[in-house]
């Protein structure tokens, strides 16, 4: 290909997907079956229909169809912040002085910050078509939660939210943002659910982890006539929403002929990464091509690289059906670093499994260096990332500081998440110096595996 | 034109301007000249050399090139965030059950937040090729403070920001953005400076207003050696950068013929609407089309629509050139509005000039109904506007329910020129119900008249 590539391509609307990708469809080994934690059996479309509303239940039941068409309401709101670019960044190649190409997508350019906007209207669209009344979350940095309170909006749905109490300290101005869109937000752990006072009663003084915002809010969904219930990752379903993220990326490559060396992305229940690397994947699994596939976590909530293989409860309360996932166990309360988003003791059942297949390779980083990458990213290529994000910006820097030394002109593609304009209290305490790391010690995560439960 | 027109249109990079249009190059009426306050003749370049760099000066100064070639590395720069889209607000046209035809231009989607970024760069560049050391400048809303931290970072200038006091308390998370990318902040009136301590003296519990802080960022740029002074608004050379926002809007229209019949933008110190309407307003001066025009300015502060036509300081400690301006006075200090942009006592003297000239209209509006259109546009449109945005999308929801009324299938176009990520306590206060409004009293306005000087 002769022609210059561009800073930004954007794909014409008309380029844009119609259809989700389903990864699942190109596995060999599927991922695990959700567990009813009564009875130990696959949880079945009537299990899970007073959680999820009905087409959402099909959507994570759907091991088989490989492409599930968008409905064309959905494709309209996306038109109003997708196609989103993918940045060849040459200002930080060059800065770098590396031999490598370095490409990002990039999902931040909508209110909601970050790629959560890609599930929340697709979750909140099936509901209005149920006839529902209203939808209840959690939310972790709020990046979910805002999406979702923008996506009922749009559709006239009421929105509950229940947003991680340390979040929700941090970041008060998504509080905001969340009731400008006109949804309720509460932090959790609250009193106002029976799970809530118990896990505060336990300990009154906890920071909250989407463990149990998720017991929450199933709580409320379950027991409020014409609720459900939606969650913004680890699900089957979000992940087969965004991979429009990856449809998107790999058309814009395709059309300048270029093809990644390295996928990167941060990982926290798997809703990005599981999303930016579905086409990609499946070309690998249905061996057409080769990645090297990266999912980057915090060393403070290491699911993948020091986490177990196992069935696990997805929530705090134990309320939610057991997944089978690389978990730190349902008893981990993470220390309260600055990527809200990624402070989760699981992660998505699909990507456990291709992880623990050996198909793709995970890091954990710490956060001082997550944001040393993250204010170099932000001056050379003028964006300001959010601190999940820089998870990502880390480990591709660090790739292409290896092609440096190597002199390899590798071609890196990463997920540039979202943005980190309600982060500022944590870039302050970068800034001002005072930021600190937090490992979990062996013996913290053998107290914490021992939640696991004894099944699967 | 039977293509369907997308919900964003983008120019690729090969369409994007290579030269900014100088407004002034086609006007019959030039804008008056900058006059020297103490010999009360116009400013010469050698007068103007302590204050602004070399090249700058030229262009503030230069009444008749009609195009001035944007340097390639600053075009580099425009790539990483330009072209911005045209987006066709086919939500809100149907949400409001109008026939017009709504388009706005989106300035948002970079880290400073709004159109601020185009202006900045060609400054920081400008002085960098003088080989010099750093800038100094004011912030009201605080993006353009980002802005110029941005540019800065990228071509390693030290940057010195005075930040209004009302913003600074306002917005604490702007000053870590603007840490972030390296800049030093100030909150102003401050005792660092003559000038300021002067101001606080006559009145310590001040809020401070952009004219205050434009006279401490000049102090200490003409008194610090390799050190000039950078402003975000106002000034011609200003105006000339930002019709790379009109250029780009007339060549993504003019791609699927459409012309607009009525032009819409916010109005503080007139850069985002000076460079809206720029080319369009040059068809309108050498007679080849005609478009209604219409400045928004708040009505706590309502230059063009209550100010006088008359030579002032453009800043309040009267160190500055004078400028003949609307004017509320340079001793008019605005209440503390959430639209820190837009409390600014002048206005451009282009637009002065033009507005007096019969060539355009101005509305002032009050912040609740602003806040009122802000939040239904974000509710349907999905994107959170700045609090002076949205005076713009304030007159554009007016102009298309008129048109409701008439039935006319007008289009409008409109500068949406930033996001109000950082303005949620604006938000809270609107959604809390707090939020008053405070219109100078004739008065209030008969007293700062009379500090206007006796000159010109």
């Amino acid at each position: 290909m002769s022609e210059q590539i561009p800073y930004k391509i954007y794909l014409s609307e008309n380029e844009m997907p119609t259809a989700w990708y389903n990864l699942r469809a190109d596995m060999k080994n599927k991922p695990a079956p959700l567990l009813n934690p009564g009875t130990g059996k696959p949880m079945t479309f009537d299990d899970l229909r007073p959680v999820f509303c009905d087409e959402l239940v099909r959507q994570e039941l759907d091991n088989d169809t490989p492409y599930i068409e968008i409905p064309a309401e959905i494709r309209d709101f996306y038109r109003m912040y997708r196609p989103s670019p993918l940045v060849r960044a040459y200002c930080l190649e060059k800065k770098l002085g590396t031999p490598a190409k370095i490409y990002y997508k990039f999902e931040g350019n909508n209110t909601s910050g970050s790629h959560k906007l890609n599930s929340a209207i697709a979750q909140a669209y099936y509901a209005k078509q149920q006839g529902l009344q209203g939808v209840t979350t959690e939310t972790g940095a709020g990046q979910w939660g805002t999406a979702l309170s923008m996506a009922c909006a749009y559709l006239g749905l009421d929105c509950k939210v229940y947003m991680v109490k340390c979040s929700y300290e941090q970041k008060p101005f998504r509080r905001e943002v969340m009731r400008t869109y006109g949804a309720s937000v509460t932090p959790s752990p609250s009193n106002t659910t029976n799970v809530g006072r118990k896990i505060l009663e336990k300990d009154p003084n906890t920071t909250g982890s989407l463990g149990c915002a998720i017991s929450e809010a199933v709580e409320v969904a379950t027991t409020t006539p014409g609720y459900r219930y939606v969650l913004g990752s680890v699900l089957n379903q979000v992940l087969l929403h965004q991979s429009v993220i990856g449809l998107e990326a790999k058309a814009a490559l395709d059309k300048y002929g270029v093809k990644p060396d390295i996928i990167i992305g941060c990982a926290g229940g798997g809703s990005n990464l599981g999303g930016l690397i579905a086409p990609f994947m499946g070309q690998k699994l249905r061996g057409e091509e080769d990645y090297r596939i990266i999912a980057v976590e915090p060393a403070s909530c290491p699911s993948f690289t020091r986490g177990r293989f196992a069935y696990d409860f997805c929530d705090t309360g134990m309320v939610c059906p057991l997944a089978k996932m690389y978990t730190l166990g349902s008893g981990f309360i993470p220390s309260a670093n600055h990527a809200g988003g990624l402070r989760y003791h699981g992660m998505s059942s699909t990507l456990s499994q291709l992880y623990h297949d050996g198909l793709m390779e995970a890091r954990a980083v710490e956060q001082t260096s997550v944001f040393e990458a993250a204010e170099y990213f932000a001056r050379v290529e003028g964006i300001l990332p959010a601190p999940e994000s820089s998870h990502a910006i880390r480990a591709a820097i660090d790739e292409a500081l290896k092609c440096k030394e190597t002199g390899e002109e590798k071609t890196i593609l990463f997920g540039l998440t979202g943005t980190g304009y309600f982060d500022l209290y944590a870039y302050e305490s970068y800034n001002n110096g005072t930021m600190t790391d937090t490992i979990p010690t062996d013996e913290q995560l053998q107290k914490s595996f021992a939640t696991l439960p004894n099944i699967g």
